[in-house]
């Protein structure tokens, strides 16, 4: 997962200031490095590095950085050797015949290894692993008079999940691919607009939301204003993920609120999954908002448990053994107040491999809890997503190869409730409008 | 404020890796600078540097602070030039006849500045504005025969609140004032002791809490255990922000859960400052819990009003003129959804300046809300604080020149509602046992 | 201008240990960027950043950086933007249809421009300022059966001064045009094999000097050890700078001498402009031997006349305006007893701006010097340079425009003498074998 | 040895800008760390870190240094253990009961650790290794009325070698001891004046030199000019390290040249120790001047022969067995074309412990050398000094348990010869008027 914001002003020609403030609004969709892209006069210039928003761009980066148009990205992974990660990190920025052009994207190209192959068997090379680059290729062979036109043919040969922001000498452009997995709003600041992967980065710098970018939809932001170059879309398969566990509660996607879905999730769960006990705690922070939602459906007092330390950083030291055993104390502390001689119940977003569900688990029960019980806001994830949301492959998937009381027993719980597909889908304000490709293998786009 | 934690062990002749997690552990008392000291057969070695704790200790600084015994810090703030800073970090190490001392201190000497004349006038000089360094210079004054004696010499001199960890060359020596005004717990790791401004920090490395410093207690621990030196307690007055801002809410101080006084202030807020509204939302962090009691006590339902932004860190670049306006929207944004049309209650835990919670009902408004109903979950903050608090002076507190009703006016809230100081103390397990110097002047030591 | 550096081992699978060493030998052909690319079993991992080769690779960069084969850069600029400038730096690390490559590059392709449009013309896109990229393109493109006939297609095609190292997966290329512009020079280290832009570098890793990569050769060095595959060599044409000032004095490029030869040149220069005086001395490094030579054939004493400080930095503060006007004293210190009421002859290897030159006649007047006579072991420098020497255009050469008296004047000294080009020429080993083009026009490859 | 440096201006508000760059002529004197204190309107503020004086002060590190005053100081060595090496840097910065001051020190001085216990048994601590602790602690304590009185009475305490500079609110004193044993000059820049180790730092910043502070002297620096307060000269005795080793050749030490001095020595070494060679070199860069020397008087003609690499770093890779071997080839290597069938004379500066020259003479055979012959521009170094210089103690002297024979034996040279200490003196202007303690044990000042 990845976040993107962008920028395009009249008359402040130093944008990047703002962006900056953008990527801040959105670090939770990646902290691993950042980077951002500047058009100067026609020139590009940019800066990536290892790091979050605050830690790579420095005032003296941010000085430099100047223009009326400015992209931003901010990752989870790259994909590489530790020693050289900026390699995958983005903006890519490129030159070809036509000029010069940089790129932001969130998602995953499912046809990228045969588009990259076609590419090399007509000599091409590469120097990262980001799909970006197949994309950028692909435009710069199909732009002959129209750029406009090679997105258009360049949207055609993809397939995979994509929210792109592309900038050129003149204008930025922004893509979401035909089924919208992935988010992308519009906002305007002031007479400027603002693009950011989810509302919440309007927030920050004062941006007002104005739309989401549409599945299928290709966009032009230029001195004019926004225009809809291209509008293709497939019923929208949002990545149910986003709802459950990337998004920020506050912000909007397509309209819809992740807070008021998370809490309507949580009220299902409690009719799905109803247990006796003394209070409804949530895992921190994703399982919160649903935790609240399954105590008022509930009755049962809702009750903070778990205290996430919240001072992130990249750079923590080794672990010894015994700092090791300690496993997710290190982060995590129950409430002794709140679960001792308590049945509990503990509401999470999901599970993916069952580690940290297990040893919450334990960790609840060694600081008293007479029961546990757990609770999931979304079903049991039984497939691997290779369309963006890095879940792992099958053999590390809990729910993959065990039934649910098998999972119950693995993770010691005293009972282990998930909410129903049909459940949580009836939650959404859209019920139909997600990929359920994790929970039942019915992915929108085969793999390739 | 600040944090501090120790440790000394048998057979572990690493501790570092350990006192590591445990700092990491209270770094919410402090994000400014961190410091380490250990004891390395006899020679004290040492590392302090402006940063998160995971910033200053690297893993190739941590590899070197060898030793069975160590002593680390987290402060909040300096009290020096930014260029350097580190002057007045901690552990402050020196050198004197009998041997070496690092020491760690909490609090705020009172008659600090008389000392210090006193000892300038017998021709000591001083590096830095720590209270520490009066402290370690009377105790090498003292220091004839035994180092016990000259510690307890030094308490009978010194005036104010601290609680401090000392190490010597075999011998780890803790204590706390009279009036018990800053915490300090003691735990127990395997066979080995650590101490901990916060119980919070034994959670991080698997210690379990076995008692507080009392107030008043002189410890030492070697490797016979724990050994109380001296007890001259005057009547308990810990700092009441402890409870209702400094501390972790998963943390226990002398025996007392910050989470559940923090509940039980919030809901003797409800029965005192009842209001009509559809919703009840906390500040974060530290309104949230007192919000969760204010809304069991009142059935108006709780929700999640504001987020905020976690990513935090010293090197933010400038805001421009736009972006500061934006105020607090920087790091906190309403959940809209939530806020929009409704009529809603904000717990916050204190107003000192009244700054933030007059942007912030303002963003509540522009974000919809209907009415906006404030609660302070402590009583009007009229006094400067000489004690450690660090609250401003009266000038800057709102609440030192205007009444409640015209701080209402002044924050434009629907209405405003503080709890009493009576209802304060009695939502706590030892109603008297608090300092109450900011809200009433009645503070247990004079200013000198 | 910049240095390269290779090795492969049949045995070490730690070589980037020795390439560091290597790279820090030749440290002197570029101090703005430096980075390594290793091939670890197949996997090409590599690291490069700003700075010297000891500040860009700490030890657990080089610690990460394993396998039996590495090549490693140094460079004196990167040709773009400051902000981001490591995008120019090089290793290149690409990956294509029969595997990846790593590459690193000294010289100037002067149908870069072309050779890139045709591939720009086939929808290619750039990602940074480098001629290896156009190579790499290439040999990506050539590459069916066999990388060697893909690099020979590509030599074909490119037209330069070049000296460079590829590394493939189980094999280390070296090429060196067809006039052996560049150097570039084989080595041995036990059994193992190093590539070094100059015999300095074997010097620091306890190399032996093998011979030079010649003019027009193409070698493959794997585990069965060094093999011509191609060789078409033109006459040699060295680039004279490389002898006259780039290389160490004591490294060797195709068996000749650097110390030796400007040694010579001095002499020859003390024949051609012999002046009376008291002392010679040489403007620190590059004019140091060459006045030697001068004092021998002339008879008057040698002497240090100016100091240079050792201490260099990418850092350094802006100079404020008073500090600027101290102009070359910042870094050159004239030693006042021997410029003292003395005649002076200062023997410089070359003149390109004058700037420098200007300020030094002033800084020995300003200290006693009662007659300063320039000497320079070059001719005048009066073309722009496109084959890598990194000269300005001509409106920035002082001969360019003015005589040798005219320049005589504008510099202010008591006299100028220049070597001639034959005498130069006639002072080398091979004096038919050097690039004039910046003295005469006359270069061995037309302008693009 | 350190070298310490110091402005006073009428008008420029910011000479911290200066200072600088006076640091970096003074550079040589100490690379590992440097520090810097300004006088900001009566408020000291300072920065001192490990590095060199460019990557120590980056550009907003000196913005913030305002002031008229300030005073800086670069050191060889930090006496402490790595992690945190700071601690011993200068300058030494304290408040005490009249003010604060800040001081730099060049010198050791002998009785620091009785007067430091005289302290301690007063109860005094103390934070550091540095002298200067105690002289500050001692100003601390005399300073009634007047701190010219309390400089007096504190210089009448302290024995030893030194050269410092105080600077308090709105004076700068600088003292040099009754020996003279440290360098310390006057200059000049515009109507301001500037205190440097050495003239060389005057240079930088285009002073002009006045005349040194004189041994014994004591001297006062505010608006009205330059002031001798005391001056209690013994006869002078220098450190002969300064001329043959420390100072940097074009400096002027109490108005004798070191490059004569080196050039005189080097030709009295000739007549003292001929012997027929085909060459002269000199080992660099201490080593030099003195083969010029010798080179002259013998006739012999002068050649580079080892070429040094001038990139020096902190922070070099550990080195591998290999490259270990490779011993001064790393730093150093012989430009094989002069020596190679050569009958080589070496001049070197001093010899301590002899590994390095042993070598050498290694490095010069194996690279083929005729015969190697050792000439030593100063006399056996037999005693460790406790003055400053900073020699280990005698079981790691060569010279100090061989004799020359004995020496010459082990270093493998075909011959060795040194000058002779009479030799030596006389090659100086004041013959006598330097410590020879490190040659013979008359050492001006006992141990204690």
């Amino acid at each position: 997962m990845s976040g993107i914001f962008g920028m395009i002003s009249k008359n402040n020609t130093h944008v990047s200031r703002i962006v900056y403030y953008g990527l801040y609004g959105i670090q939770h969709r990646g902290q691993v490095c950042a980077g951002m892209a500047v058009n100067n006069n026609g020139f590009i210039d940019y800066f990536k590095e290892l790091g979050l928003v605050h830690e790579v761009f420095t005032q003296d980066k941010i000085d430099r950085l100047m223009g009326k148009m400015a992209i931003g990205h901010v990752n989870t992974n790259t994909g590489i050797t530790t020693s050289n990660s900026v390699i995958n990190a983005q903006p890519l920025v490129v030159g070809y015949k036509r000029g010069g052009l940089a790129l932001v994207h969130d998602g995953a190209i499912v046809n990228y290894k045969k588009l990259k192959q076609e590419m090399e068997d007509g000599g091409a090379i590469f120097q990262s692993q980001l799909d970006g680059e197949v994309i950028a290729m692909l435009i710069a062979r199909f732009h002959k008079d129209s750029i406009e036109d090679a997105i258009i043919q360049t949207l055609g040969l993809i397939k995979g999940s994509y929210s792109f922001i592309i900038m050129t000498n003149d204008c930025i452009f922004a893509a979401r691919d035909p089924f919208g997995m992935k988010p992308l709003s519009i906002g305007k600041l002031g007479e400027d607009y603002v693009l950011s992967s989810e509302t919440c980065g309007f927030e920050t710098v004062g941006a007002k939301y104005v739309r989401d970018v549409a599945p299928g939809e290709l966009i032009a932001i230029d001195e004019n204003g926004v225009r809809t170059i291209q509008h293709k879309p497939f019923k929208r398969k949002l990545c149910f993920f986003e709802t459950i566990y990337f998004s920020r509660p506050d912000s909007l996607i397509d309209g819809e609120s992740i807070y008021l879905s998370r809490i309507e999730s949580g009220r299902e769960l409690a009719r799905q999954t109803p247990v006796d006990a003394d209070i409804v705690i949530g895992a921190p922070d994703s399982g919160i908002v649903a935790a609240i939602g399954y105590a008022e459906e509930s009755g049962i007092p809702y009750a903070e448990g778990i205290i996430k330390n919240r001072y992130v950083g990249r750079t923590f030291i080794q672990p010894t053994q015994e700092i090791r055993e300690m496993g997710v104390r290190i982060k995590l502390n129950p409430l002794k107040e709140n679960i001792n001689g308590k049945r509990v119940i503990l509401v999470d977003d999901s599970v993916v491999r069952g580690t940290t569900i297990k040893q919450t688990v334990k960790m609840l029960r060694d600081d008293g809890a007479k029961e546990v019980h757990i609770r999931i806001a979304s079903p049991p994830v039984k497939r691997h997503c290779y369309l963006g949301m890095d879940t792992p492959t099958e053999e590390h998937l809990i729910a993959a190869g065990m039934s649910v009381s098998e999972i119950e027993k693995s993770i010691e719980a005293d009972s282990l409730g998930y909410i129903s597909l049909e459940g949580l889908s009836n939650s959404m304000i859209y019920p139909s409008g997600f990929c359920t490709g994790c929970f039942n293998g019915d992915y929108p786009i085969a793999k390739e």
